[in-house]
Formats: structure tokens, sequence, C-alpha cells
């Protein structure tokens, strides 16, 4: 197995308000919109959002907790300390949550925290040590931790 | 904000099981290791696959329920049918769990899931609607759903 992401999906429970917020809030574009079903947003190089109402049919899993719950984070990174708060403040205005407002994180970056309207769990960070470069590349400038 | 995602950040319990899995299991190469906190894995161009014990703290929030029931799939989408059944079989040798086996979908594409040792959700497809090309681009063949 190839260490490769090609889709993230959110299982949502209601597709109107997903849209709502990352499309119609974020302004992200949906490539592909299934009404009540599935939209598919672009979030990098080869790398799709989905937002699916029927995750655990498709999984043949019996069901889910509350995302808000769910131990996992999408990081969007930034490129200048200010952008955590605007990013945070644009992301409140659409309809999401603030749960850690822009501060320095454990390690010295600046970061922040928002929920989206199902209680998924995004950071925002403006991380000096780590470059994702135009190319794909990744670069680490020093240990973090 | 806009639509990308440069880090997933898996909350895990045991930094030393979840290394067993995806880099000693899958072969997947750790750009950074901080024993006992956090690996990173490139699993994209500009993608980072975060395995980090302390989400939780980083983000202020109480704690987590179990990632099995977490509402979120990561999706690694192979080139052939057969792919998908040695993947998943891969994984199982690894130490995940087979949820569904090698079949064809809903839609019709041959798909199956597996958990990682935590209980974290990956879809295995060979989708022949959905096309990642190599410069990043992503192309849908055909409305799916």
């Amino acid at each position: 197995m190839q260490p490769r992401v090609h889709i993230i999906t959110l299982g949502v429970s209601d597709l109107d308000r997903a849209k709502h917020f990352y499309v119609d809030g974020l302004g992200w574009p949906a490539m592909l919109h299934v009404p009540d079903e599935v939209i598919f947003v672009q979030v990098g190089p080869g790398l799709l959002l989905g937002l699916f109402t029927g995750l655990a049919e498709d999984a043949g899993v019996a069901g889910f907790s509350d995302p808000a719950s769910a131990p996992i984070s999408l990081a969007h990174n930034v490129d200048t300390e200010d952008q955590v708060a605007t990013v945070l403040a644009q992301a409140k205005a659409s309809g999401g949550t603030i749960v850690k407002q822009a501060q320095p994180s454990a390690v010295g970056f600046v970061h922040g925290y928002f929920r989206d309207p199902f209680g998924f769990l995004w950071e925002i960070a403006c991380n000096p040590g780590l470059t994702f470069h135009p190319d794909g590349r990744i670069e680490f400038a020093e240990p973090t931790g």
C-alpha cells in the first residue's frame, strides 16, 4: 500500500448543512454535487474532501458517534500569524464554532481550532517550521515537539 | 479560507502501535518521529498524515470517543480491481481489520474497507470514474452516485 490519501470523507447527516458551511460559507467550489448524497471539493493536489451522507452504509458499519468526539483533525496552514485569527473568524461567520482562539501552541507557532457545524475539528496554523513547497515537497525546518 | 488541507491528524493512544502498523507494517516512511508524541508521514503532494498522541490537549478539548465510531474515512485509490484485495490483505497482515471485503460498491466500482489498529476507517477503491492525474488535477468521468 503506497503512502497516499486521495479522499478525506466526512460522514455528514445533512448535505444542505454541509453545503451551507463549506460551499456557501467558506466559498469552496464543489467539483461534484449529488443532492442529498455527496459533495466533493478539491482540497489539494490530487486530494478530495468528500461530504457524504451514506458513509456508514457504504462501509457496512452500524453507525457513528458524534463528529465532535472524533479523534481527528484536519489542518489548514496559513502564511502569516494574522491569518490564523482571520480564518477562524471566517469559519465562525460561516456557522462554525471556535474551539481555541489564535494563540501560541505548546511548541510556539500560532494556531487555533474550530469545529464545522457537525463538530469536525479543523486546525488553522502558521508554522514557520513546516514548509509546503509549490511542487508538493514538504520540509521540516527542525524537529518540532 | 482557501480550500486546502495540509495535514490529516489522527489522535492515537499509543505511538508505538501506530508506528508498528503504518511504518513497520505498511512500510510508510516517517518524515519526522518524536517518540511517544508524533509521527508524520507524507501521504500526497503537500499532504501529511500526523499520528499524534496529544491531539485533545493541543486542541484544548476534553477528550475523544473510540476512533472506530468516528464518522470519517480516508480513501486510497488503486489502479486495478485486483489491488483492492491485495491492499486489504496487506493491511490485515500488518494488524488492521477488514471491515468490508473487496466487492462492487453501490455505484459499481470495486472497493473495500479496513480499520487500522485503533479503529480508524480506510477505504481502498478502484474507481475508473475518478482520475487523479500526475499533475494534481482530478477528473470525474461522469457523475457518480
